[in-house]
């Protein structure tokens, strides 16, 4: 095999061959390809693209470089979710619980990113005590006697992911829709779930901007599952404004919990019980307990506090709070008719609820309260957002960014919550 | 500057400005962009091509990370010639003394090369004592008293194009009408010529295959001299059949004698002729001696054995033969109606006359003469090819490749020589 023939078929809108992707992710994962000819090629598949018979091979030579655990003699069916994220997206920490209180079993490895807020792990880590990190032989019991683990992703999994994304990282080819499938589809595959849902998020939120490359994004995925023997269906749900009121990770936290108490914003579940429901239709469970009924009858608490305490954490423990609260008050009075969920997300990560840097710590108080949903009513003077910060000298370029995330009494046409399904 | 906004601004179809342009090209010579960054940005380069402005600004900006020689003090007007090479082009070996007879100085910088055969620095590396690396002083001496020098490139002309180039040849990026056209522009640039005549040839034996890339090629480059204020003229030139009856490193200056004698064939004399008559145009000499004329009355000869001398040659002894000689016979009689020029550069390049890697040394004596040029008739068991090498464990694969290239009787179409000029 010579990497100039394959960068060359590929810049020249050729098919790639399965021998050649299993050639060329192996021979990358151990340093016998250089960077600069996997940028190359990178750059190539964001220009042609992949077809579906490469995209598939390519992730499965992507999880075929490390290991695949392996959940087939649980006594549970497995089945998990993966969003690509979004502000306020919190979803996991209700569903996770939930989904395991109706008889599934949920094995999520989640990552700790770059976003706006930290990472699931990281909303975790705000719970005094909770680890992320569990051995292999602790999340299988886990999986087992709780019916639901969120914790760290091992190395191990998907290594050839992992070097690729860096490479794609310093060399502007993130932005490709079969190497994003691909990249995501490798970890979720890897960590051995039988059924997967895809919460695909649209608007400005989100990393996709438009409906229609939310939806090719959320095809190739279902197909490279589907390819790769895991039964996978995907919904493509609203990020035109934050979910939930609260955007942070201890803040977070909190409004999981009042969605496992049975409250919470509409929003949050509407959607966890909508996802739970795909989540034990795909994992072949019709006759598992409602959702919705899991939330209402404590079960869907009772696994919270079970996985809690599995990992270490105490779940009657008091959440982390921020040192310093600052409200802004609403300048007239109306229907909140647009709350724009990239400028909240930016407003948070300013108050330190994000990483700039890989090696960043997060906040885990730190973030924004929202007081008003669009479609809401709002009175002149009254709060509309809480800003939480450890640091007052965030409150300011906060308070910027925000001052026109939002409109009052104007025309705003809002995203359906779940705008499509895709399987 | 930031490199990811660079390769991301030309993925997405934009424009670079002219300090994104200057502040790449010099941070990746300098090591401050990884290789991997610059291979993704050239792949985005062929994917996107550039605009008249960037390439100008790009040849421009490689040019200045090296020295430009200054031949402005000198008696005599600079103008040189560049060929994008093809199977039996000796040109450049009749063509600079002849125009240097005829009142221009000729800077003519070359490279060795990966081709069929070696490049004009190997060819003329057969004759004994000839030696193709002078001395900033050296060459401006041979220039100054003989009017033309052929001699190597020192590494401190463009640098950048340099690395860039071993950076392509190995990430799959050469093949870039933009790219290849500010490679050669910057070193020709570089070496301080004030008029540039440009042959760019089209056919089987030829880069460019076709003319309109051909001609997309010249149009390029001949825009980056004017904007970089060098005179610059192209002529698209047939390289469907080889130039001259000899392909190989010795056999070519043999047939360059010929030329400089007064005779040799008509395809050379017509286009030494015809690029020293640009040559001579472009540097701004309307009153210079007929280029024919330096040929039939031994001025041009002249000036050839001064310019051998001046770099240590003895243009009096005998160049060097291979050791094996085999024909090949005509299988029939008729007219010789198609002749291709890669598979006779293809069968050179087989008995020894090019390089498989850099490192690899040319046979001076190896190569292939032709007995009969398209147009021409052959009888049968005539000699058609005489191979030469110095390992007669190459005649075999050189004569399979060569059953195939030639048609007697067929209804072959020729290209015309001289295909278009562009100026």
């Amino acid at each position: 095999m010579d990497v100039i023939d394959i960068i060359v078929t590929k810049r020249d809108g050729g098919e790639l061959t399965p021998g050649q992707i299993d050639w060329v992710i192996d021979a990358y994962t151990h340093g016998a390809i250089a960077e600069e000819q996997m940028a190359a090629l990178n750059m190539a598949i964001v220009w042609r693209g992949m077809t579906r018979a490469e995209v598939s091979r390519w992730t499965e030579a992507m999880l075929c470089s490390g290991e695949r655990l392996d959940f087939t003699d649980l006594p549970r069916s497995t089945t998990d979710k993966h969003s690509t994220g979004g502000v306020g997206d919190k979803i996991t920490l209700p569903l996770t619980p939930t989904v395991a209180a109706c008889g599934a079993a949920v094995p999520q490895l989640s990552g700790r990113g770059l976003g706006h807020t930290g990472g699931t792990l990281d909303k975790l880590e705000s719970i005094p005590g909770w680890r992320a990190e569990l051995s292999p032989v602790e999340m299988r019991r886990t999986l087992t006697e709780v019916g639901g683990v969120i914790c760290a992703a091992g190395t191990g999994l998907a290594p050839a992911d992992r070097k690729l994304y860096a490479l794609r990282d310093v060399t502007g080819t993130v932005e490709s829709i079969p190497l994003i499938a691909s990249s995501i589809m490798s970890k979720k595959l890897a960590e051995g779930t039988g059924a997967l849902v895809l919460d695909v998020k649209v608007g400005s939120g989100a990393f996709m901007k438009d409906t229609a490359s939310a939806r090719e994004l959320a095809r190739t995925m279902v197909d490279i599952g589907t390819d790769n023997g895991v039964r996978t269906v995907a919904l493509l749900t609203a990020m035109d404004t934050p979910l939930g009121k609260q955007i942070g990770n201890a803040l977070e936290v909190a409004e999981a919990l009042e969605v496992l108490s049975g409250g919470g914003p509409e929003d949050i579940v509407e959607l966890t019980v909508r996802l739970a429901r795909e989540m034990l239709a795909a994992a072949d469970l019709p006759d598992a307990k409602d959702p919705g009924e899991a939330l209402r009858d404590g079960s869907a608490m009772d696994a919270w506090r079970r996985m809690v305490r599995a990992q270490g954490g105490d779940p009657d423990a008091p959440l982390p709070v921020a040192a310093e609260q600052r409200e802004i008050l609403a300048p007239t009075s109306g229907t909140l008719t647009r709350l724009d969920a990239y400028a909240v997300g930016m407003a948070a990560w300013r108050l330190g609820a994000g990483r700039a840097r890989k090696e960043d710590r997060v906040s885990a108080g730190a973030g924004v309260t929202l007081h008003a949903k669009p479609g809401e009513q709002v009175r002149v003077g009254q709060p509309l957002f809480t800003l939480h910060t450890d640091d007052p000298d965030r409150f300011e370029r906060a308070a910027e960014t925000l001052a026109d995330a939002f409109d009052i009494n104007g025309d705003g046409e809002r995203l359906p919550l779940v705008i499509d399904r895709i399987c």
